[in-house]
């Protein structure tokens, strides 16, 4: 592997920390603070500090597992925690100091972990540390938001086997089959999608009956006490990893007869998935797509807890959001407007959730081309009729 | 579910939280920033903001899905961020306003997101943001590290599941199989452990045949292109998810015979954790068994570059921590003693990982007792003839 950024874009990331006066960008990524940009930037899957050196135009990794750097990282410089007793905190201080001139401005990303930002204060204590989302993170989001060919070639490889196992699954779900319960059925995916060459899941494969389905993301994931076919609307949301890349898909199933309820959700969802998707083709912001779905649900009178889709990548929450703007104040301060762009890749879920009644959400995943977007999974609302 | 914590360790929590000053801890739970506390105090699977009000000792809970909140969730008062347009960041500062006298000293945790601290200094001027892992996250990670008797019913399921799935994989593993590749394993372990009642994986299940069991861990987790019965060191690493909590277990597999190095890695690692645990008996500090370890591994040439072990629990990587005491200064600064403690579940884990000859890994879990340490998982080295 080498990292996924572009040359282009990387040199885009330089000039543009220039230009708003940063020396040093400070990236970090484990366990309990994943941050993707030090993935896509540096190409070691996981557990990294990184510094984007502006100054020296130069990247500096400081990994958990040297070897596995050694390996998969495409990096100027690499730091070994083990000349400082495994410490990463002190391999950080002692590289920032060396590789900084005098009162740098250190840039980091509002997710970054406090201590880390304390640590530079005591460690480096002439730095100026520059905290501003609506610049910084924003040219991150920007640059992973549309996709290289490499990285769409990548996702289109999960968006096949995502396809495959849709109609497998619609083939096996309208038959008689061994499928009981809802952790059967998160069985089956996994194990298919293997089958079809992916490594593992891009997240934990969420399977809802519809004794479940209310709830936005299951928990537990999938429930081997729960039985599968109990009338009502029930879904599978799924990803698959085919390399590091992940795809998004909902599939919802209704079983047996739907009631007046059940029927208008179901058809308020088809349709604000449908008219969202038709807006693709000639709405300039990515918040006017989301208008228009979320429109349709209330409308009807309903509610759409969350956002209309996602980016989706070397992780599953990726940018671009797909989302309404807001018009509270504290949101719309933070609010940057987003539009419509060739290379972009995301999801489209329109949801309704009633604790009463039942959840029902539809996903498919769009690639923005130079000809216009184009739907590149299959998932429709999938009949099961009750023996 | 309620919350995990009991009743006496959250009145611990509040009288502790008292004597170091602090009016307010807050606590957040999200995707890119995961800490189990919210969860163990709240009940919450994931997705919120948790106060812990100490002045009026209540707990107030912001979560992502109120539904899904008002199904699990154990706390005092619950907030829905629908009344923010969903915005979970004018909810908590308007919250945090609301229950604070003037001047509240509000308790973070070393992992908060910096810019969940920028907001509430931008949102409550007046407020002091006390951070001090010494003091605030100690406690919590004390509270963590002995489990309840509820928290070690709930551990045993899991550890009864991995054990039968050790028993599979040796016979599996030691005669005519289907299983072919990295993958093919890891699918067996996850369908059969959901077989056996897991709800699903504590974490990622790692296969690494002798040709990637060098990297600690592995990436990709499990690569369907690289063959399993590879001559040489290899093993999975797996975590089974029966009720939340988790196991964590290491099986190393032996294929073919063993040159001279992996014999000396083989039998350095085996005397580590027999010694280790052999420690349990009589050392007062979890330091110090982690240095019985560590003397082994270096006086036999190597290295062992990540701690001896750590607890087990509603998240895979609990407290206790299982390490050396640090005798650089900057690690040392933070360092706390830790006592061995009954109720105390972690795992015992040496291990040895050269490029060249390949990496192993002997992990088992152990339940401090009144009686002293039962181990209580039964993983050992298999070894594989090939054919």
């Amino acid at each position: 592997m080498t990292r996924f950024v572009t040359k282009e874009k990387l040199s885009r990331l330089y000039d543009e920390l220039e230009s708003i006066g940063i020396d040093i960008l400070y990236l970090t990524d484990w366990e309990e603070n994943r941050n993707v940009n030090v993935k896509y930037l540096s190409g070691i899957p996981e557990d990294a500090n990184l510094f984007i050196d502006v100054q020296n135009r130069q990247t500096v990794l400081i990994p958990r597992d040297f070897q596995l750097a050694e390996k998969y990282a495409e990096v100027d410089q690499l730091i070994d925690i083990a000349e400082f007793e495994g410490g990463v905190e002190p391999a950080t201080s002692e590289t920032l100091k060396h590789i900084s001139s005098s009162k740098p401005k250190i840039g980091v990303l509002k997710e970054i972990p406090y201590h880390r930002v304390k640590t530079v204060r005591e460690q480096v204590p002439d730095a100026d540390i520059v905290f501003n989302p609506k610049e910084i993170d924003s040219l991150l989001n920007n640059l992973r938001s549309t996709k290289s060919s490499y990285e769409i070639t990548l996702l289109k490889k999960s968006i096949k086997i995502s396809n495959q196992l849709v109609d497998e699954m619609e083939d096996i779900l309208t038959s008689e089959n061994e499928i009981k319960n809802e952790v059967d059925l998160a069985i089956f995916v996994e194990t298919q999608m293997r089958k079809l060459g992916a490594q593992g899941v891009g997240f934990e494969t969420m399977v809802a009956s519809s004794a479940r389905s209310w709830q936005i993301h299951t928990y537990p994931r999938a429930d081997p006490k729960v039985p599968l076919y109990r009338p009502g609307l029930a879904l599978i949301d799924f990803g698959v990893d085919a390399e590091g890349y992940t795809s998004d898909v909902t599939l919802p199933f209704i079983v047996g007869s739907m009631n007046k309820k059940m029927k208008t959700i179901v058809e308020t969802v088809q349709q604000a998935h449908d008219e969202a998707i038709n807006a693709l083709k000639d709405k300039h912001f990515l918040h006017d797509i989301a208008k228009v779905a979320f429109n349709i649900i209330e409308t009807a009178g309903f509610k759409m807890p969350h956002g209309l889709g996602h980016g989706i990548g070397l992780t599953v929450h990726d940018s671009p959001f797909i989302r309404r703007k807001p018009t509270h104040e504290p949101l719309l301060k933070n609010w940057i407007d987003t539009e419509l762009e060739e290379g972009m890749v995301f999801t489209i879920e329109p949801g309704i959730y009633e604790k009463d009644v039942g959840g029902f959400r539809l996903e498919n995943d769009v690639i923005i081309t130079a000809k216009g977007a184009e739907i590149v999974t299959n998932s429709h609302p999938i009949f099961i009729d009750l023996l």
